[in-house]
């Protein structure tokens, strides 16, 4: 039987301000990446979200970040290596003991945002991330696009590495995303995003931009939830997934 | 043989910014109060103290604070209980992954400044740090002020609770703090301040602030860092202690 | 011919978190309060809020709040006077350069949440708030509650003080707010909001909670756009007024 | 007779924590950069800065910089152009306030650490801080590095640039500093660095680090105040100047 994970971002308000639907969405994802209170976030939100993933079986992962509340940890930042090793082991240990507190844990780390591109090119702050996740727990999955300098990095220094596939995004015949800045390179269309997914998790090939076939074995599929319908499209790729005899379960169990 | 236990704060800079002189004082005491980030301390500090307390045997303890750099977290917050709950359980996980990088763990908490005073007698307050340290792990002391409303929380809630004495303050009669707003609340006096740290240390009384006799027995003796001349008073109230015998040991091992 | 001002809290962003409908508030609102940066607001949304309050002649507030995005605002902080009034002074030119900008001005000042709050008893705290705006511009009013005790303060200091009335509040017979820790201290039937706002404005008396007539002639209405309806409470607030032939204008030109 | 203008960064300190002499810098300068709450200072130590420059006829400049407490505004950061340019808007009127309490103003703009850096080279984040100084205020001059592309900018605009020399930086033969990376890229040696600052003022010629003569004549010398000595060098600097007959005059009246 064909199994496969649905990850997506959550708990990114902050204080009074909210961000996204994360009730919907943790009825929709195996795996939640949770906000650690660097770039969105905080204490409280990820109490409550931990709690509400952990009853649900939904897998906890540290969604860390550049310290960048007013720039959503959009922006890159030229921080000290060892600095940001430090941030992030600050980020991953804090949220565990919400995930504990639920009777949960941190079940693997997934960076955000700036950070998770950077990384996937620079050398440093990729060394730095994987040191933190080493620092913590040399048994923590950590989740990312394959080619990222940090897996390479993280497969080095023994630790799990999982790739995910975007449900969203065009891909290159290469495997690789096509850029933002490049027309089609994001899919609105419910259906298709749906269909992909299916495909991605039965094994399936999937279209690449150039009309190619292109076959992604992904160990878990990113959907969103911070867009305009993105909720609803999240609620069909799972639909889809069941109807279609794929078991939804976490990655990291 | 007489044992006493010294604290004092520790990791109170920021960044660039530097606040007393942390290798000094990590010669002297036996347990470190680790600021976590909030009112100071941020997580390269929080690497660098641990490190060196584990190195030399200190004891690590989680100083929580509110949320107010701003501040060094010397103002009251009105926060509501369950968000200083959150942020204090935070605080204390972070730092513990700190001190587990550095082969030591957290072994007690104890709040910082504005929030050390408020949960004396701020019952909401009081009952959210105590559930924060509950949260986190009931073996865990926590340390603090005869008679403050906290402590008795914590002692309800089955937590190990220590008595700390302060090396340089004036006490009344009934054994409680010299208001800081009244004249000789505070001691400057190096020498005399070692010895009463010598007499609370082997069960001998200390003057009170009438003269009368008051017998303090604390699990542990604060010493301050920050203040001009403070090290040199903290290294002599050391050096008193071993002349006279007393064993110096962390009250949580 | 009767006029009135309506102000509301806007600009109350912050980075990428959104909150409330800013657009349609300013199309309602004669006066706009807009947050500073502090407790909300950044300096883009400041820019922004300015610019398009200026396109429509809505008079800019300088909206003053707290140094706390965690809290909103709304948690009293117990910071020193001298502080606060620097934080306060921070606060209206910073806004005011987004004002002048858009070739406007800040035209008032009103504190925000839990500073509003504080200032309308805590002596130290308003003497800090008046200081900051007289330090600022002793031209600019000042926009309160009636019986506030940092108004009285205002008004020693040659402050211009103008009176708000609330929109959807409760009044006890002295013409105090009815707290909002009891039964129907806050109104949620648009049609009865309306109806007070345009007794208020044209000299007659609304009903308070005993059901005496009372005669509110507030310099302006404070409506709300941070709850669910508001906005369209808001709206119907214009709509009555206007149908009632009252003239809506900035109380500050 | 020559005159020349000493500027040096102030106001570096954060809530309880200090950083560098400002007292003893102020009686040495006759222009003070002044940090304004984004990567150092607070409305506070604006305050009392400004205050002090004031006294002395020290000319207030406005040391903007990125929003990085933690990183004191050294790390690049890639924030949007137009959120820089709003940041660097907020800063100037924020502190334009305090200099204005204090009888004085804002009477030039000179970033501050990789802000200054990076609007050497940056184009866009080059346009914003220019467009933000323009924004102000079209009379106020700008302070930096000869060749610096915000410079070029600036002068495109209609703002007067104003260009500064290091006291203690090496120089290739072409005008441009030595890079810190190499050797002898920071002179340490009082004597030279007062010798080389009259050399300046009077219009002789430096040696560069190749041994050639080079002759700078800067609007402005930049004496630094935050590394052990530093004050005692700045002193001797400005002892060596006024023995050698310069007059030390803002260059920014």
């Amino acid at each position: 039987m064909n199994t496969v994970d649905l990850n997506a971002d959550l708990g990114e308000g902050y204080g009074s301000w909210a961000m996204g639907d994360d009730n919907a969405l943790l009825d929709v994802v195996t795996s939640a990446n949770v906000a650690c209170g660097f770039h969105a976030g905080d204490p409280s939100i990820m109490r409550a979200v931990c709690r509400r993933a952990a009853d649900r079986d939904v897998a906890i992962g540290a969604h860390v970040g550049y310290a960048d509340k007013p720039g959503f940890g959009r922006r890159f930042i030229d921080i000290e290596p060892a600095a940001l090793r430090d941030e992030v082991l600050y980020q991953i240990a804090a949220l565990d003991a919400f995930a504990r507190v639920a009777g949960s844990e941190v079940s693997y780390v997934k960076p955000h945002g700036a950070l998770y591109n950077t990384i996937g090119h620079h050398e440093e702050q990729a060394a730095a991330v994987v040191a933190a996740v080493a620092d913590y727990d040399r048994a923590l999955p950590v989740l990312g696009l394959p080619g990222a300098v940090w897996l390479k990095l993280a497969e080095e220094a023994g630790l799990t590495v999982v790739h995910e596939a975007f449900a969203d995004r065009a891909y290159t015949p290469e495997g690789t995303l096509v850029s933002r800045r490049l027309p089609g390179a994001v899919l609105h269309d419910g259906r298709e995003i749906a269909k992909r997914c299916v495909a991605m998790a039965t094994g399936a090939p999937i279209k690449d931009v150039e009309g190619g076939e292109l076959k992604l074995q992904p160990g878990s599929i990113c959907v969103h939830g911070d867009t305009p319908g993105a909720v609803q499209i999240a609620q069909r790729v799972r639909k889809s997934l069941t109807d279609a005899g794929v078991e939804l379960t976490p990655f990291a169990a």
